[in-house]
């Protein structure tokens, strides 16, 4: 019987260069010779992404209720679970996600202060038991993060939120890191080959416990 | 205080009429001079539609999972009823719904055989413990409907359904209105007048309940 795929998820607010360090993991796992999809949330299906679209779309028609901002999420989750990562999974092979359900606690829990009881009922309903086997927080003072972000060009819906917001998210992320052995912070505010030699030391721990 | 006002959804499944008798509902109201809005689910605010088109076209692409078809509409909901159905019911304004969540119970519970019990955890979480003052559900033969429904032309995602789908849609609607005194069931099979003559009487009874 193939073994159960691995299922990392990479998780920060705006500007830890996300993208860049998931293309080192990318290339870690080519190296290792194993099997992998990597993909993102919200979206990674047509349906998921129209979500997506919907969700970070700035909006001058409506105010975005938060329990339909958060249900919108969990709903592109749930299409995304089921036509993606639980059938690589299941075929062995390893999930890596650009953010997956630490986001909501952080963005939706911490930035929007929505109820964490209430994110946790949902993901029970659409994930039951299925959490993801490494959380890599990378990890970076607002300050930083957002002059980075907002040099890129045109806000999304979360981008154009205010610093307390994204002080909020932020140490939501951290609290859930803190004393939680499948999470590894990383420290995004160094020089990117400093951020990369403390990403190779995670994925070197990752590849002894999972690797033959 | 303005009284809070009165909520009506009007349910059923397709081809019962629900479109000529909501008019028929609207000019009892006018002529009550009952100040109300008239709406829809899924949608009824610019997100809450884009939800709806997305709920309801055929995709080639992919298959809609379940949950997230519920998620969806759960958060085209709270969506409409954070803009549009409370604000309205708080200033005493009433709301006529062309469906409300009877229709998740009847299509995603009855239809798709989702558990009942994960629907009203989102139920509860989404509307706390507001429900419609009065439920028409306008019932009519899976036979009949589709005939009427199938002749509109092109079907959406959920008139692509068979036949069994629409009886356990009709059955879960006509089981929830089963001995509950907010509901009320008018015969739609029967002719147009016959059809307006009952609805009539349901009318002149919640205006003897709720009108000065």
């Amino acid at each position: 019987m193939t073994p159960r795929g691995k299922f990392i998820t990479v998780e920060g607010t705006e500007g830890v260069g996300k993208t860049t360090n998931l293309e080192y993991i990318k290339s870690w796992l080519q190296r290792n010779k194993i099997d992998f999809i990597a993909t993102r949330e919200p979206g990674g299906t047509p349906l998921a992404e129209q979500l997506r679209d919907l969700l970070l779309q700035p909006r001058n028609d409506e105010t975005v209720a938060e329990n339909a901002e958060l249900l919108m999420v969990f709903a592109a989750r749930a299409q995304h679970l089921n036509q993606v990562i639980k059938p690589a999974l299941e075929s062995g092979t390893w999930v890596l996600c650009d953010r997956f359900t630490d986001a909501t606690y952080a963005y939706q829990g911490g930035g929007r202060c929505m109820d964490q009881a209430t994110i946790a009922i949902l993901e029970n309903l659409v994930q039951g038991d299925l959490r993801p086997d490494a959380v890599i927080l990378l990890d970076v003072s607002v300050q930083i993060g957002l002059a980075r972000a907002r040099g890129r060009g045109e806000l999304d819906r979360f981008e154009q939120e205010d610093v307390a917001f994204f002080e909020r998210v932020r140490a939501a992320y951290r609290s859930r890191a803190d004393g939680n052995s499948s999470y590894h912070v990383v420290d995004a505010g160094q020089e990117l080959d400093r951020v990369q030699q403390q990403l190779a030391i995670v994925l070197e721990q990752l590849g002894k416990r999972w690797l033959p």
